[in-house]
């Protein structure tokens, strides 16, 4: 069973210079966030209160710049029978949270957005894989194609 | 030494009614989401690698229903010298992804965004203030908009 | 593998109208209980030294009116090969610190009392179930009767 | 501020003998259930939702044998500007279930109880000392009782 | 699958002789050490970013005395499919600084040492089991030959 | 306040090879000890049982290559009247246990050594200072010989 949650955070013009120029004075955000998110996805159950404590057999978070700032990508897996979206999905707001943290101090109009779950496999409820809407509704719109002009 | 954080949780039609109704099985996600917000506040420093631990004195998480969602906010206060925005912040991440894990069951597409900070006092960075922008910046303006639409 | 445990909680009457009238200023204690409880299932093995963590796969926990405060059960389950009446007993007792916790403005007397076990099976020491004695012990008998007087 | 809270485990003879005859096979039960409690006194505000984190200075549990049991009593000082009754009844409940988890291979019928504050200064509800009521109330008579017979 | 790991903690001839005397201050140094490093060995995957949680089913921390203070060996067993080596070494760890923190205030030149791996069955890499060199490596030396004096 | 404590982290070459051509496969080893030492200072009360919580105000961890692995020295300071060489010690043992989690798939005899307090001012036990013996107790020459041999 597995999950694929995204997130983006978007930061001003010198935030993402900061972090490209590795001028970011408490480290590197991007090792940080990436650690924290994988931290973070271990801590699950113990922030979600109606989630279980699974066992995860794996747990990937990814950062990938994008046009005014970060895409993060979280990808967890289980050998157990539940659904680990809500690890996914948390890791990719404590690496989002933790960018904030690392670059609070030049930018505090940063945004986390768009935390959604891509995919999912297992679990009582099935297979997900979200739709890549192009309807009217111009906010969800605006997500897919920011997810597409990554690829 | 104050912070406001706030957030959206965007989601279908049915999970709104579902909950407006009182009929989600897991129990009411509106309080469920309150509460983790408040325990998450206080799970800061052990989420945010470079989060000291702080002595918090208050932290209220309200969910006000929007259009499409509900909007998240944090209010946290410390009577330390340190600046609490990244345990509002948390709190609101928290909550909303309780909201979403309260609600997966009849709505995988449920989307977080709009994660930021309103306002701060206090710390070694002053006070912030989240300015309303109206600029090209499409994006932006479309979060602003949602924001100012509550009011 | 289940476990079924109890506890009471005993409190003024000022402190019950309070509760029945929706006026506590923190919130609906009794909600607020029970989500506490859940979680506290899940840090089982964090608070008792000699306890393993198990996965659990179902916690519950409710509070029912009894004459003189609320009476609180927890049933928990586990699809792994160990007892889990720890863990429902840790969700009673932490359940009835939070009533207090939610009350203690009011009424600092309240006594949390009867926590025990009432069910299990399971584990190395197979099913046990709570006797309903009747005999001269006069502490356990008052104990029994408040139990069965909420049948 | 200083708060003073109490308990009592009630056990089997059989159980009570092995713990003074030194034959419990985890180890010394009176032992592990003080550290217990001490661990415990400073996960309190992971463990109640409303609860505020505080730096303790001083927590002591202690196991004083009475008739049928134990009697558990905790002491919590800090030098911050709130009460510390939930830190003191944590610590009580905590080493309390920690004893069970300790003997529940020979006596599962263990019963806690009597869990309350017994005295509190500071905070914002100043001082508290639980009277020793001798009324017509058996319940609160026979606890006061127990407590007396200690001394 | 199973992991025993290792370690000295070297102190001062007083600290050693008011452990063995029953005289320091603040509790049995030995048992509290015995009780933090099996508390820790659960708490590994919340200390190593990278290791997963593991469903442990046998932890146990034993400390022996030897000439200039104690070796403690903990042994670590899961009937899951990932070898231990972290948790026995986490316990090691933590049982040491215990010790360490149980008598600093009367020797603060205790030197941890020597946490190592001696055993390893399961988990991908096989079974290891550490070599006792004899080499002209003179700390290798030193460190294989205090743990035979011991046998 | 302020505390300094270290400790040594002895590899094969072929290791620390692999350290410095950048080629763990699990990522950058030196990134992620820091990481996890300055999160394990955070966690250093719920790790040492007698240990208070202590808001830090300053943790860093440093790892410094010398002539066999890796020397790892941490600096924590705290505005509270409480020494923190407990929070200097775990973060390096806890960072030391992560280098080795990072390596153990190339290198399981990797030994943690010499972890202890360098220096120390505040707490109720006044100023320390490590001293650099040089007198006949090899096994401490050799630590304090491998400190100078790094300056």
């Amino acid at each position: 069973r597995e999950a694929l949650a995204s997130g983006t955070v978007t930061m001003s013009a010198r935030a993402l210079r900061l972090i490209r120029d590795g001028q970011v004075a408490k480290g590197d955000p991007l090792q940080v966030a990436r650690l924290a998110g994988i931290l973070g996805a271990k801590q699950t159950s113990s922030l979600i209160p109606l989630c279980h404590q699974i066992p995860l057999s794996h747990v990937a978070v990814e950062l990938v710049p994008v046009r005014r700032g970060y895409r993060i990508e979280s990808r967890v897996r289980t050998s157990g029978q539940t659904g680990v979206e809500m690890e996914a999905l948390t890791a990719v707001a404590v690496a989002a949270l933790t960018l904030y943290d690392m670059l609070k101090a030049v930018d505090k109009g940063i945004v986390i957005g768009d935390v959604c779950l891509q995919e999912k496999t297992g679990g009582k409820s099935g297979t997900y894989r979200r739709p890549r809407v192009r309807s009217a509704k111009s906010e969800v719109r605006s997500r897919s194609g920011k997810v597409r002009s990554r690829t």
